[in-house]
């Protein structure tokens, strides 16, 4: 755990050099290590660092690579080129889009070199090779260093035409990284911190599938997680979660570098951002080291790499000190190299400064060289995996078959058969209930099954009592324990779905508290993350908690977001029936509204129903022409029914449907969709207790929509529903007065 | 700032005694300081506490208190009846309830005391007094600790037949504290974190009023703001996000008490929280002190406050050890004593072992007696304050006019002529420079606005020119700069609007961001605070940043939320409208949807008709009989207007409505909605740059609705809306098809 004297060093409190907060701008000589023309590169330039102190120590690294210069020239000579040419196909890409973010990858060249190039495994030509070493550049909009990288290292999602249409209509490189997008990526990101908390569920995944398949003689899962985040993302409250869990779970395996630029969006950091980032993640059980030079100290990045990956019992983060924008003689270290093209003139400065003669885009012969041996090298090994996997698989064929399972994303044939079903004899019991027993129905036969409750795991019902807990030292086990964390976990569960296909991550909380994870759920459904959230207490029905716990809004704002389920099951077929969709749908997100409150089972519920987002339950008509048609979701289906029985003793034909999810009922065929709701039957009525907002369009302009257009109320939830007029009261005059 | 040797001390990262993961439960004497009965109780038990260590170092400060007891003997039993009275009346509220959270006002009953009976200025018979410290229970399922301190102290918003309404219907002490609901209560708080962002929110604003308006001969202001938090919020990223501001602005005068009981709803915190909190504070700049013994220390308790008080450069956290549940022989330090009823049988064990022989809800005499000084000495602060400012008013008219205007609430008359106005000749803007156009004039005539952007100033054009930035050393000032930080934002301007009524915050970011700070959006809206939400590129006419930057289902999500407006203007004069709508709305919080790119100027657009919500801008029917209506809103209006003009050329009449905020339009009288959208003309068409969700109520069944129902791409924002079918043509035809 020592780290090499000259280069890098454990972070110890006295001996920060504190970034000075108003040092005013003074003019300073700051040494550009280019030996691309066989010259030691001195340019003189305005610019504001960190002090003489930064600046000083940064020419000594230089100096002293320049005594080691003979023995190392010509692996220096191409690093520092590999370096420059993944600057400058991001200055190009940038430049030929008129629209992105250079100062990022110009800064981090130097460490993305290094961790593609020296010290990642991973397969260019089958990125999705299992054991990979996985990556995530958490500062999403510098994702030309990742472009770059990929195209380097021989991936054929990046090919040189696709770096010239970076952000233009179907690019295979998008305007941030987006693994559905562009194979290589890991996961999406850009909307900062998610990327940090996605890397701590990629160590996740692989600290259990270590403890769980590994054995003395088959270490089969063995990769690490290495992630870049930058000023904004170490800001984000998301990033503080997921890195305290990284600590308290002790993922050795989790490197992350920081980009210590000191530049965000604003300007300087110091106007927002003066909080000691070292020693806050000291206590949060993270190892940190800082790397003072990471604008030429390669050497200095090597060994704290190295550093890292002897500490095996906690996470590493990695200070790197950069200047963003490296290389640019007018625009680097300011935020206006941040976010936009640096512009022709400044192109031209930047590659006289960086002494690069080349036309855009292109890759000098011998970097193409240098990276060409990872094509082999990483078939290779994959093949040397791939043996060992089948090595392994003779001699533990059940551990073996599980782990295909996850690796694959196969689901055991006939998993569904677990599934409970319930008969309107069965006693009523609360969805969150109803819930728990599925889960435990389902981590018997589905092997990628874990997750676990953002502190309320008793209220959610979201325990495996097969298992024990995901802990440091119990690594192995399923229920996994987030704290009062929720955006985090959302983040941490994106990471997990996305490690490998068969990985069926689930979390919890109160169903109103999506609002604090609602960043990582949107982010779960467009990278396709089929992570499946379970949310208690989904309306006044949760009661004396009060409004601030009340859900009201929240069905409508899911149901508005793309590719995600928002399913409100009613009883115990159709919790069922929610979870059969929820693991089945592998690219969607699944969000699963549940009561805290008994609800019976009710004639007519289905798991098929619930495939079809809407069914009937009951009906006493003929021909598809009720009288009227009720509709209703989860709990208040239950008074959709009785207000369906009343109003059959009073002669009415009257169908009650079960609206269980609006994304699956949309997907069905016009035939079945007027089955349901035919156009003709205009008298409808529905229930549901939260806001009637988007109903208009299942009840029609003659319809009325039952629901609560304000905040909720604390009281017994009982009598809130009354006062509120979600009855079948209410139901029984409103279709009266439609039909 | 040295701190008493014997109760309290500053933290020092070798001295704290860390808390034990895995101990298992020993039985150990813990003794209860109960002199009630004239004798030390000492109840034998069985529990879990941090280690012998921590039991002896709370032994030998009972003892010392003993040797004190001689002079003080009088002092400390009341006290401790009144700390017990604390526990009682939470025990009594929640047990008649059968519902709620005994566990933390027993444990905090002790600093409650401290708090209310000897360290804060405020006037029960005026909870607005504007002089008074704040105080917020951040950890608020706890609420009945401050509902007893209200009654305790003479607030008329908490008599005794209110504490035994507690958590019923039309109860004015609900289940979460609700500054709307009871009088004493500052903030809204239940969901963790908020309550300790609030906290920093009313901490700055006393900090730039103080700056802004204090004289050296007239400190007219000069109050604390204390906040009591707990596990649960210490783990919530929002509370990481606001406290390291509050480190790096110096708040000085915020104090937060952390209740540090190590439990959580699922147990021990050992499970998901081991991270050093109190290290993690120092390295976001505050001062830290610990209370060991928070159960008992009255002492410590007291003198880290007067520790706390003299640091006046730095925010202080007070971490006070308690016992959850204290005096509850068979449930503290667990899990079931946090949110649920005792039980008789368990109510009447603690009545024996706290040695309470009162009925339920009894304040006993001397306890009454005690506190009822507080009503002529709060009296008393409010009346000297008064002179105190009646001077001031006469030394400084013009200041004591705008302070006056921020304590009442009373906007200056004529505020609204600032706002500018265009013509369809104006040049094109993006909304948001309008936007910032619209702040910059309304801050020469508002002494209460004051607000910032998550780091994204230059891009949400939220900067107010004529002045600096808020910081540590220049608070008088009133750009905040809140990094990337949006949940903490949303929450500080909670804080900042709700410390007086003529505060008028704003913050800003990306409208897709808004998924980060909902939380704290959603308390705006149920808890009145008019906060203004700036939020820029709310659309896919960002262009490039891609998908996870364009907002589809925001629009929606937020019209589906009660008491917030969402307004998405067109262009200048829709901009000032919305302007002018949101300034007003002092306890509505609105959303201003605006756009990246340029937009033209309309005819027709007016700041009277954003006042409406939905008007026309252009019509050529006659009779309110248009062939067809076309619907837009922000950037598309543009759209629906061309679109107008195509069909009129061909013979239709064509009337187009601007529908910038459906909340506003919902307000209007149905003769007004009839004069805009006849009911008898049903071929509409409307346009928006988002989920159609929703839609269908305005352009109703045989309607279409245009809009974007999945997620955005990466490409420049002109081919994109292309693409998404985002075009006048689309409009025609739709247009063509329904009339």
């Amino acid at each position: 755990m020592a780290a090499s004297a000259s280069s890098s060093f454990t972070l110890s409190h006295q001996t920060i050099l504190s970034h000075p907060k108003t040092t005013p701008a003074t003019s300073i000589v700051v040494p550009v290590n280019s030996k691309v023309n066989g010259a030691l590169l001195l340019k003189s330039r305005r610019r504001r660092v960190g002090g003489v102190g930064r600046v000083e120590s940064r020419a000594a690294v230089v100096r002293a690579a320049a005594v080691e210069a003979l023995e190392t020239t010509e692996k220096d000579q191409v690093v520092e080129k590999s370096v420059n040419t993944i600057r400058f196909l991001a200055i190009d890409a940038v430049e030929k889009a008129n629209s992105g973010h250079p100062g990022l990858p110009m800064g981090c060249a130097p460490m993305g070199h290094i961790l593609y190039d020296e010290v990642m495994r991973y397969n260019p030509k089958n990125p999705y090779w299992f054991n990979r070493d996985r990556f995530v550049l958490s500062a999403g909009h510098g994702c030309m260093l990742q472009y770059a990288l990929l195209h380097l290292a021989g991936y054929d999602s990046v090919t040189e035409e696709d770096l010239k249409t970076f952000r233009q209509w179907g690019s295979r490189i998008p305007g941030h990284p987006e693994n559905f997008e562009t194979p290589g990526v890991e996961v999406t990101t850009g909307p900062l911190g998610q990327g940090i908390a996605n890397g701590v569920g990629l160590a996740l995944a692989e600290k259990h599938l270590a403890a769980r398949f590994n054995k003395p003689d088959a270490e089969i899962i063995d990769h690490y997680t290495y992630v870049i985040l930058g000023d904004g993302c170490q800001m984000e409250g998301i990033a503080q979660e997921a890195c305290s869990l990284a600590g308290h779970w002790g993922l050795g395996k989790l490197i992350a570098f920081y980009d210590d630029n000191h530049i965000s969006i604003d300007g300087d950091t110091a106007i927002a951002f003066t909080e000691s980032v070292d020693q806050r993640f000291e206590a949060l059980g993270w190892h940190v080291i800082w790397v003072k030079n990471g604008n030429t100290g390669y050497d200095e990045i090597r060994a704290a790499v190295k550093e890292a990956q002897s500490v095996t019992d906690k996470p590493t983060l990695i200070k790197v000190t950069t200047t963003i924008g490296f290389g640019s003689p007018n625009k680097s270290n300011s935020y206006s190299v941040h976010g936009s093209a640096l512009g022709a003139k400044e192109v031209e400065a930047t590659r006289q400064n960086l002494g690069w003669p080349y036309e855009p885009f292109h890759v000098p012969e011998e970097v193409k060289k240098h990276w060409s041996r990872h094509t082999p090298e990483g078939a290779s090994l994959e093949a040397e995996w791939d043996s060992k996997f089948a090595e392994y698989e003779k001699k533990y064929p059940a551990e073996a078959a599980e782990l295909k399972s996850i690796i694959t994303g196969e689901l055991p044939a006939g998993w569904e058969k677990a599934l409970p079903t319930y008969t309107p004899e069965t006693p009523g019991d609360a969805t969150r209930n109803l819930s728990q027993q599925c889960l435990n129905a389902l981590a018997k036969v589905l092997p990628g099954l874990l997750g676990g409750s953002a502190d309320l795991a008793s209220s959610n019902m979201t325990l495996l009592k097969m298992f024990g807990d995901f802990q440091k030292d119990t690594p192995e086990e399923r229920n996994v324990r987030f704290g009062v964390r929720e955006h985090g976990m959302g983040a941490i569960c994106n990471g997990i779905a996305l490690h490998s296909p068969g990985f069926i991550p689930y979390c919890a909380t109160f169903f109103v508290f999506t609002d604090y994870m609602r960043g990582a759920m949107r982010i779960s459904a467009l990278s396709e993350a089929g992570v499946i959230y379970v949310m208690t207490h989904d309306s006044i029905g949760l009661g004396e908690d009060g409004p601030t716990h009340q859900p009201i809004e929240h069905l409508a704002s899911f149901r508005a977001m793309p590719n995600i389920l928002m399913l409100r099951p009613a009883d115990g077929n159709e919790t069922a029936g929610a979870y059969k969709v929820a693991v089945e749908n592998r690219k969607t997100p699944s969000i699963l509204a549940l009561s805290r409150q008994k609800l019976p089972n009710l004639p007519g519920t289905s798991i098929e129903g619930v495939e079809k987002g809407g069914y009937i339950i009951t009906d006493n008509s003929s021909g598809n022409k009720p009288d009227v048609i009720l509709i209703g979701t989860g709990s208040e289906l239950e008074i959709a029914a009785k207000a369906g029985d009343e109003l059959r003793k009073e002669g009415k034909s009257v169908r009650v449907v079960s609206f269980v999810s609006w994304e699956l009922f949309d997907q069905q065929s016009d035939e079945y969709k007027e089955s349901v709701l035919p156009a003709a039957v205009t008298a409808r009525v529905s229930i549901e207790a939260g806001t009637t907002f988007g109903w208009q369009k299942i009840v029609g302009s003659k319809g009325k929509a039952i629901g609560i257009d304000k905040f909720g109320q604390s009281a017994p939830a009982g009598k809130i529903y009354k006062e509120y007029g979600i009855t079948a009261e209410a139901v029984i005059e409103a279709a009266k007065s439609v039909c």
